[in-house]
């Protein structure tokens, strides 16, 4: 269950009142050790709300006892006000962790350009602080849910040791990162470079393979914390499979919650020359509001799939127009870039999952494949009425 | 009135069944001489449609003395059968006016990945042919429109010459070009490089331009006849300046009838340190479904214009996220990277138009404006019902 599940974390989740619903909203995640290890991925948007400044600085020593997570206000474009609301908050955690404030990450999510509740969400995490336990996982998972219709858990076990994680977000979701919020838990006994490279690894084909709205947030943050409370120290490789699994679970689910979405589409590309080649190709289908909106009207409409891929610059992905084929759903509706198989064959309205699968017949390169979501009323009506 | 304002010039629109509902189809506009100069762009989608193969071709020797157009059917994505169909298209042309198939344009535009009724269309061109007059643009202007919901013809009246033309297109509008198809003529008597500078350079400020959905399109072509009729040479910068005008007010009328819109919104990038700077952040803003949905629900979100431009790459843009104010109506919602005048101010409800001013602060380039449109309920409609 979420980040608790291994050994050495305690974690509680708390309504401070920052939502107005009254849902919880603080989340606190601790790790009691023996060690303190720590590795995070951030937004590689230019405009980072403080939370992330903050947390680039206090990780850069690769050791971590906390995370504090909010939701109800993503601390962004707030100006130096907000990155002392920020150090602030890691100060409060650290007086009553008994630890250092550079040893604190601050994450938060919500609308941006508005400052925090500072007395609300301090008040929270005095009162998250007396509720810390090993079975807090879930509570933490909640309290950081924004427009999410579910709390985000997985974990994997491994052989004496486990992983667990939580993870929100349910639109603005782009590599890289998704917007999104990110926390996995780990009681192997791994060092910082060890825990960065997989971490990185492991989001290099999760988080950052899914797409809702090519949309990028000023506040991703993916942090993994490893205890070191099994004793138990995996080869580099175990390690990286098992957070790849868990950040792939937590990634789908994300993707599977996007807002408003009535269909999970899932665009793979073969036969590309080169890895930046298939992505690009994907990445150009997966943010096609053109695409997205015939298969919200269950229309396989595979001329806006090549409309799209065309518009990615030959030094990027070479492949001749007339060698691709594009097969939705089994169905091989365009043959040799022109008229396939009936594409009425593809009943759409059937199924909730899609599979484009583009075969560019340009190189070698194995499968690579983007997760995005269909564009329907419900995702124009959600973002519409957000912040208002 | 559209193409035949200029002297010089015949056209015809007739139904000739290619369009269930039975609305006019078929265009035909022919320049009458002495001139037969002509000049055009068109799309840089990697996968064209078999009328922009052909026409680039045709053009390739700068004259021309017809362009034939057809709505209800792309001929994109229909293989060496699609492309013999153009050809076929373009000598019966050839042969109802008695030159050659090398001097006649072919366009087309509709659902891409269907072949078109060529029955039907070499019928309607026959009646096209006997329905040519000097009277005949509007016919023309509204034979070509797909989902538009109304006509878009403009002029430009100079000293003893003039500029007509026609455009369509009302969804998948993206630089370079729009999803269109833009016929434009003059009276002028021009050499056929000048002709392809002033229309390059006309394209490059307008319809290069706008956004309307970010999607590409197959088919996009521009085309410029200029008959010489009136005996008159302009310079080559009165002559770019008209066609810019003509370009300018038909590029406007496409973004003010793209697909569902409820608000147009221009996105001003100002004190950027070069073009290409202030166009990558314009395009940022204009191609995100997040700031289009916030105008769609009448909220001036800046912080979603923020992290919008915050994806421009550095080297591309560069700029300090703190040196950048947002005004929006007129007010300044952003200051300095954050939080600016009180949002509530902007009350977009009351306006169609939205005007969204970045000051980069970051040099000292001239405003670069581009236009698109709000994401809406009626957007999505129109694109998720269009094929089936």
């Amino acid at each position: 269950m979420s980040v608790t599940h291994p050994k050495g974390f305690v974690a509680a989740g708390v309504a401070a009142g920052l939502k107005t619903s009254g849902n919880k909203d603080v989340a606190l995640v601790v790790n009691t050790g023996p060690r303190d290890t720590a590795a995070a991925v951030f937004t590689s948007n230019r405009i980072q709300a403080a939370p992330i400044t903050w947390s680039k600085q206090a990780i850069a020593d690769g050791q971590v006892r906390a995370v504090v997570l909010n939701s109800g206000g993503a601390n962004a474009c707030t100006g130096p006000e907000g990155f002392a609301d920020t150090h602030h908050t890691a100060e409060h955690v650290a007086k009553l962790l008994g630890t250092s404030s550079g040893d604190v990450l601050v994450c938060s999510t919500g609308l941006i350009g508005e400052r925090l509740n500072m007395p609300a969400l301090t008040a929270g995490i005095t009162d998250a602080a007396t509720h810390l336990s090993d079975t807090g996982g879930p509570d933490a998972a909640h309290a950081i849910m924004t427009t999410d219709s579910v709390a985000k858990m997985a974990t994997h076990n491994a052989h004496g040791w486990s992983v667990g994680g939580m993870a929100k977000g349910a639109g603005m979701l782009a590599p890289a990162l998704a917007t999104m919020l990110c926390v996995i838990t780990t009681d192997a006994d791994i060092a910082p470079e060890t825990a960065q490279r997989a971490l990185a690894q492991a989001t290099s084909t999760t988080f950052d393979r899914i797409d809702s709205d090519g949309c990028m947030s000023t506040n991703d943050t993916v942090i993994l914390l490893a205890s070191g409370a099994s004793g138990i120290t995996p080869t580099e490789a175990e390690f990286t499979t098992a957070i790849t699994a868990v950040a792939k679970d937590l990634s789908r689910a994300l993707i599977n919650d996007a807002e408003g979405a009535s269909h999970d589409i899932a665009v793979t590309v073969t036969h590309a020359t080169s890895e930046d080649a298939a992505l690009a190709v994907a990445r150009s289908i997966t943010r096609s509001n053109l695409v997205k909106t015939a298969i919200f009207g269950n229309d396989p409409n595979w001329g806006r799939v090549l409309a799209s891929l065309g518009t990615v610059p030959t030094h990027v992905a070479p492949y001749e127009p007339d060698a691709i084929d594009v097969t939705i759903n089994g169905v091989t509706v365009c043959r040799n870039g022109g008229v396939g198989d009936d594409r009425t064959l593809v009943n759409l309205a059937a199924h909730r999952d899609v599979h484009i699968v583009v075969n560019l017949n340009a190189g070698d390169h194995p499968p690579v494949t983007v997760w995005t979501n269909d564009l329907t009323h419900d995702y124009v009506h959600e973002n519409s009425a957000y912040s208002t």
